[in-house]
C-alpha cells in the first residue's frame, strides 16, 4: 500500500492528504437542514449531514489528491451512527481511487492491538467466513505501550499489504511534555524515530517502508533530524495551515527524491469556504472552495520544494 | 463518578473490575450457534453472540462487583455492528448498577480529543438537542501527546462528573521501551505519575480524584513507588491472573485506607469455564464459572490485603 500511496502522489504531483475531520460548524446550512428534515436532530441526522458534506468534498477534490485521512474521533463522537459514516466514507474514498489513512491513533497490547489491527486494516474471522470491517489502507498508531502494541499491526500490514503511521513527534504545543524528554542526552522522539526505522525494515515496499511516522509541520527542526534518522520512512505531516505550519517549514521533511513526506491539511481544505480567501465561493460552493484550497496548497508546497 | 466507584467498592467489598473483553473463542458453542442461526456467520452474528455471552456473565456477577471494563477493541474488530454491541453492553451494565470503565485508550489533541471525550463520557450537540453517544462512566486515556490530549477529557469529567484513567505504566512486557526511559535520572512513568497527580488535583471527588492511573500488576515495585507519588489517584491495575500478576503483588497498589486501587481481570473471569479449575461448570455453566472465579479472586485479594 505504501507503493500505491507513492504512485498516487507521483500521479497527482501533490504530496497532500486531505483530513476529513468534519465538525458540524463546518457543514453548510443547506446540507444540515436537509439531513435534519429527513432524520431529525438526531445522531443519525448528524451522521447523514457529515456524509453528504464529505461526499461533496471528495467528489470535488479526488482527482487532485493521492489520499484522504478521516479522523475517526469526529465520527465516533456521534456514536454508532457516526462510526457507520466513517466506514461509508472510507469505502467511498477507496472507490474513488484514493488511499485512505484512518486517523485512529489506536494503541494497546497483544491480542487487543491485534483486534484493532484486524478491525481497521485486516480481516476478522466469523465462523467459516471473514470480513474487512473498516478496511482503511493505513492507520495511525500510538507507540506509548512499546513493541507489544506495534507488532500486531506490522503483522497485519505484511499479510494485507497495508501500512501504519506511528506517532513520533506530534504537531501540538504540549507534545514535548513526553516526546521531548531527554533520554541519555537525546530527546525521546529521536529514540522513537530510530525504533520506527527498525520496525519499518521488517516491511519494506519498493523504496519506502509500510511503517511510516507522524511528525508535525510545527516542528521543522525536529523534522529535519527525524528525516535523517528514518531515511526510508514516509512521514505524515499534520499541522500545516490551521495549526500554523507553512510551506517553507515543510521542505526538510522530504528526501532528495522529492518523496518521503505527505502533508495533511484538514480544516484548511474542508472548511475553506468559511475563510476570507475563499468567501467568494459562498456556502453553496463549499466543495469548489475546497478544490481551490487544494490547488493553492499544492502550489505552496511545490514552490517551497522548488526553492530549496 | 469516582465517589460512586468507591461506594460500589465498599458495598461489594471487592476492589475488582471484570474486563468484558470477549473473544469468539471464549464464547460457548451453544451461544455462537444460536447467533449464527439467526444472523448467519456475519458481523451481526458475531456481535449477537458477544452480546448474549456478555449478558450471561453480567447477570451472574453483577451483585459481586463494583464495575466492569469493556475493551472496545474487541467490539470494534467486528465493525459497526460490534461497536453497537459495545454501546449496548455499556448501557446494560449501567442499568445493573455497575460503574463502566470504557477501555478505549483514546488520545489525540485539541478538538479531536474533545470529540473523543464528548463521545465517550459527555454529550454531543446536534442542532438544538444533545445526546450521550457511548456514555461510559470512565475512559482510559493515552498521554503520549501531553496535556493537549488530556485537558479536554478533564473538562468533560468536571462537567459530567465522569472520570479517566491515564496510562502510566502498562502491564505488558515491552511497556518499558518508552515508559521506563530514564529522564534526568528518573523513569518516565514516575514523571507521568506526578503529572497525573497534578491533573487530578483539578477534579477531586470526596477523597480521591476523578483522574486515575493505569499501572500494571506485573510491575509491583513500580506500583509501590507510584502509589506514593499519586496518593489521591485511583489506580486501575490490569495484568492480574492471565498476565501473571498475583494477589501478593497487589498490596502495594492500595493505600492504608484499603482503597486506591481496583484490580482488573478479563479472561481469568470471562473465560473461566475454559480453565481446569472451573471445568466442572461445563460449557453451559460458563456464567456460573465466572461467578466462582470472581469469588475466588475476591478472596485472593482479601487474603493478600489482610496479611500485609
Amino acid at each position: 500500500m505504501i507503493d500505491q500511496l507513492i504512485a498516487n502522489i507521483k500521479k497527482t504531483n501533490a504530496p497532500i492528504v486531505v483530513g476529513l475531520d468534519p465538525m458540524m460548524k463546518f457543514i453548510p446550512g443547506h446540507i444540515t437542514r436537509a439531513a435534519f428534515a429527513e432524520y431529525g436532530e438526531t445522531l443519525q441526522g448528524a451522521a447523514e449531514a457529515i456524509w453528504q458534506y464529505n461526499k461533496g468534498i471528495v467528489d470535488a477534490v479526488c482527482d487532485l489528491i493521492p489520499a484522504v485521512k478521516p479522523q475517526i474521533a469526529m465520527y465516533e463522537q456521534f456514536g454508532v451512527e457516526g462510526v457507520a459514516v466513517f466506514r461509508k466514507t472510507v469505502e467511498y474514498c477507496k472507490h474513488k481511487g484514493l488511499v485512505v489513512i484512518g486517523d485512529v491513533k489506536r494503541g494497546d497490547i497483544g491480542s487487543t492491538s491485534e483486534a484493532y489491527a484486524v478491525g481497521h486494516l485486516g480481516r476478522v474471522t466469523v465462523g467459516s467466513k471473514s470480513y474487512a470491517p473498516f478496511d482503511e489502507d493505513f492507520a495511525t498508531v500510538n507507540p506509548y505501550l512499546g513493541s507489544d502494541g506495534i507488532n500486531p499491526f506490522i503483522k497485519v500490514c505484511r499479510e494485507e499489504k497495508k501500512g501504519i503511521f506511528v506517532l513520533v513527534k506530534t504537531s501540538n504545543p504540549s507534545s514535548g511534555e513526553v516526546q521531548d524528554r531527554m533520554v541519555d542526552g537525546r530527546p525521546l522522539y529521536e529514540i522513537m524515530g530510530e525504533q520506527v526505522a527498525r520496525w519499518g525494515s521488517e516491511c519494506m515496499g519498493e523504496t519506502y517502508s509500510a511503517v511510516g511516522a507522524v511528525v508535525g509541520a510545527t516542528y521543522p527542526e525536529q523534522g529535519k533530524i527525524l528525516r535523517r534518522i528514518m531515511p526510508k520512512t514516509y512521514i505524515l505531516v499534520p499541522g500545516y495551515g490551521a495549526q500554523g505550519g507553512k510551506g517553507a517549514d515543510l521542505v526538510h521533511f522530504f528526501n532528495d527524491d522529492g518523496l518521503g513526506a505527505i502533508i495533511n491539511s484538514s480544516r484548511g481544505i474542508i472548511a475553506a469556504w468559511q475563510q476570507e480567501a475563499y468567501a467568494r465561493f459562498g456556502e453553496d460552493g463549499y466543495a469548489d472552495a475546497s478544490r481551490q484550497a487544494v490547488l493553492d496548497m499544492r502550489e505552496d508546497i511545490a514552490r517551497a520544494l522548488a526553492s530549496r
